[in-house]
């Protein structure tokens, strides 16, 4: 789900290859260009005065946002939906925390009620998925915001979706700082940001609670070392953030989604035509298809060039429509998923 | 202590800019190059069928070492020494691991005594330095070896160190596999290995203890997804660190250290020249030298042009001599650096 970078983007990169955002006192430079960054999604994000940093990609954000609310709360359970990212099974594993998984409503999004049921004082935080990895579908944030404990995290992982959802024409759900419960934001300038990886974002609603993860490095050129998980950091991913940031600006991302979706909906009219059933009507990008024995088709398709994913929660075809997917592609993919599908019984 | 990279990694990187290794089931080919840098790099460190992954960096590296020994062991206590890098005092707060410093000999590496005096079978690792972030000193890996308690790990940070010492003339201390107790290595090709940022390297002497950090992620082409911390890695700093290594081979890398010392022994006769004490014989490519007042030094020095650091422990002027310092540009630093200490009492 990582983009083509745009042009501008790798021009960029390349010029600040050297550069390490870990060292800000030796490249001044790129520190300026990293506030200039998060100030901009922030706005994007709808707080201005958003804090936070430029990291190595969503995992990292999910895994430092999770670090900071463990260690401003003191508390250790972390509910998340069955459609969240697999880094959050991974830094429950890391930060010593208790993962509490609840369970899918008819869309595919965090059943409220069971949040409700098992929502108590021990919760450090809740997660919502701006944006599931699988199917691309929008929890509900202001019913978890309505539903967090006093003194606990709403963290919402929009890693895919953070740069579809601000962009979209048909009223997206309110998923960001403007629902007033929101206090994380993971957000992925390498996915549809269209920049260089590894760039992710970690957006804060009160940047003054990145203190309660930050380690001094006395040798380093300024004394206090910025709070992040890791040490050397990629400013050449900054600068590239910077560079299709601008160059793209909010007109630039309202035509390359607005691009995105036009294919995305042509697909799925190409495949209800040739009789498969959509998951879900698609909020985003992402297009699943429920079909018989997905893993055969996703090898035979393989062995006609096409890359085709396959999700499990439910079973089903699973495309990203990346910017570089065109109508052309998708009439070139249908065609052989056709064939391949009427070969199955072979 | 990020190198300027070569101009073939820059080349590299480039390359390979929108691939993830995160997803080897869409980029087959940078698995590929991540496990023939691991094998070059595990043949470098005696031993060839060393196992591992290319992270963001010797931070990642560490905490990654820290997250597998406390996932094996069950144990709670990390013992290094205080010249230990601040990703460690990170790496505890991560992992809810008990960190247990301990002091240093007149040699500035890890005090042996003191090392046995405090472990015990709560110790999940013991931390040993080949080379200090301040000063390049390199602890004794095989004392650190004789002291460990059955069952816990030897983790060895050469992030810095781990492309230099295989390669000094003048016969380094055995730091590596070469010793027997040796579990975990970090090192980064971003810095002496003249690769790209983000290149750190965790090499393990058996592989197979990565599966106590793996976790499945079912929507990626690949079901099982490899065991690292970051989810998203960026390819292009594997085929970065690829093309570095295949061009400089041994005998660039000796080439390179062997310019790197000789600089590095000239400074220390010009600030001996000058009336400067050095902290400790170099070992490395780092130089520290004792100095009244060094952070007004430190400023003084950067109005001049100069970025020279500070140690703190002890506190001292800080040079790193990387490949592109020559003899005429330390013979600029100190000549301004003695005109800056003569009029240090203006």
């Amino acid at each position: 789900m990582c983009a083509q970078p745009l042009e501008v983007a790798v021009e960029a990169h390349v010029r600040f290859i050297e550069a390490n955002l870990g060292n800000a006192g030796l490249y001044p430079g790129t520190q300026r260009l990293e506030k200039e960054v998060v100030r901009a999604i922030g706005g994007m994000l709808h707080h201005e005065g958003a804090g936070g940093s430029i990291v190595s990609g969503g995992t990292e954000a999910n895994i430092t946002a999770l670090w900071i609310a463990r260690n401003v709360t003191r508390r250790k359970k972390v509910v998340f939906p069955k459609s969240a990212h697999f880094s959050f099974h991974k830094a429950c594993d890391i930060l010593g925390l208790e993962p509490q998984m609840v369970g899918l409503d008819e869309k595919f999004t965090a059943d409220l009620d069971e949040v409700k049921r098992v929502v108590d004082n021990d919760v450090c935080a809740i997660v919502g998925i701006a944006g599931t990895t699988e199917l691309g579908a929008v929890d509900d944030i202001e019913g978890l915001g309505a539903l967090l404990p006093d003194g606990a995290f709403l963290h919402v992982d929009a890693a895919f979706g953070g740069f579809v959802l601000p962009f979209l024409d048909h009223g997206p759900p309110k998923f960001d700082f403007a629902v007033p419960e929101v206090s994380i934001i993971t957000i992925d300038p390498h996915k549809m940001g269209m920049s260089t990886i590894p760039a992710g974002a970690l957006m804060l609603r009160d940047e003054g609670q990145m203190r309660t993860i930050r380690k001094d490095a006395p040798y380093l050129d300024t004394v206090g070392q910025a709070a992040a998980l890791s040490g050397t950091r990629c400013s050449a991913a900054v600068a590239s953030t910077y560079a299709a940031m601008r160059f793209l600006g909010e007109e630039g991302y309202v035509k390359l989604v607005k691009g995105c979706m036009d294919v995305t909906r042509y697909a799925l009219e190409k495949g209800t035509g040739i009789g498969l059933e959509p998951v879900m009507d698609p909020v985003m990008n992402i297009l699943c298809f429920y079909a018989p024995d997905v893993v055969r088709i996703q090898s035979e398709m393989e062995k006609q060039g096409w890359k085709v994913s396959v999700a499990r929660n439910p079973e089903s075809l699973r495309l990203v429509i990346m910017p570089y997917v065109t109508r052309d592609s998708v009439d070139g993919l249908f065609a052989d998923l056709e064939e391949v599908l009427g070969g199955l019984d072979d």
